[in-house]
């Protein structure tokens, strides 16, 4: 939206997502450093000229990528986990959802988890900001699943590990493999709740001390 | 001791471990890509030719930042399990182990999650089967923890859960933050041990049957 605001037309803009879509897949395949400009207009099949119509710079196309499939992972979640009432189904929701999403669009996922960090920082803010966003969403869930017994602080860093689970599953995933990636998401679902479910049933297990300190 | 062998003397090859541990810092700075081999000798307070004595390339400095810093990883770990008799504790040693190097030689641990996609395959393929071999002692302890009761490609899976966990509380954690490194660790071990002890003690939840699946 914000793209086409910039005096972007529609058709402009499905040209920007597909030069952006070569360039991730080019990313992913190359890696960032090694993918030239050249490279990317010959896979996108437009003249250097061309891309330049649509983007200043590799920065630029990266940044676009990334911004477009945040975007994807944020809108609407808000919504949809407000409407479902259970927490724990909450959690399960955000966790399939954000590997299912990962299916649909891996080079850009593989973007935002490899390349990024390659933005520089006024490029990188936006997207960490988004990702900020979309994590605080799922602090929001795992905190109403607490029940007010962890502290948010630390509600916070098991939302970051379970992130870092989902994440290295995409990282190992092969669609080939022996595990369908549906499978995965439920091994890495049943973990992190049988995980965290001791923090909420109020054990006095070690582990429930230690979160719940102040 | 590859490096030895290569010809440098052990003064020369603490001389490459300085110019290293100055390049990882601004790799962590400013980014892989950002950072100029100008940079590093200014950091490094040697002249560009003096870099290039030890090093033929930015990308060869980073393959020996993240050379040293995976045998740092794999090296003695084997051993050190391997003289724990009780699997839990195994895997309990090599989590606490994982987070501890890293809080010692933080530029590096980041270069190997942040920017060690941006060297050439050839170069990463090295890198890899050290992860690899490093991830190997982790399956091998939980398959010993499992009993046999889960698939060897299932327990891979949930070794580089846990890793993506540990990774994620490297992203996550700040020195000045307010969760200490080992309070960190210890809310990982606990959500991970807690969550895999069911695949363990045969309960027949739903995540058990999943996992046992041929």
């Amino acid at each position: 939206m914000e793209i086409l605001a910039k005096g972007f037309s529609e058709k402009e803009f499905e040209k920007k997502c597909a030069i952006g879509r070569a360039a991730a897949r080019l990313f992913d395949e190359k890696g960032y450093l090694e993918t030239s400009l050249k490279d990317i207009s010959a896979a996108a099949k437009l003249s250097k000229g061309g891309i330049y119509h649509y983007f200043t710079s590799k920065h630029d196309i990266l940044y676009f990528v990334l911004d477009n499939y945040m975007d994807l992972l944020v809108q609407g979640l808000d919504q949809e986990v407000r409407e479902i009432p259970d927490p724990a189904m909450k959690i399960r929701y955000i966790l399939f959802r954000h590997l299912k999403l990962y299916n649909t669009k891996v080079p850009e996922a593989k973007a935002l988890l490899i390349a990024s960090r390659n933005l520089p920082a006024q490029f990188f803010k936006g997207i960490a900001s988004k990702e900020k966003e979309y994590a605080g969403l799922l602090t929001e869930a795992l905190a109403e699943y607490f029940g007010g017994t962890v502290p948010l602080v630390r509600v916070k860093a098991i939302s970051y590990t379970l992130f870092g689970m989902c994440n290295a599953i995409m990282y190992w995933y092969n669609p080939e493999g022996p595990i369908p990636l549906e499978e995965l998401s439920q091994i890495c679902h049943d973990i992190f709740m049988n995980g965290v479910s001791s923090y909420r049933t109020g054990n006095d297990s070690p582990g429930l001390t230690r979160l719940c300190a102040p």
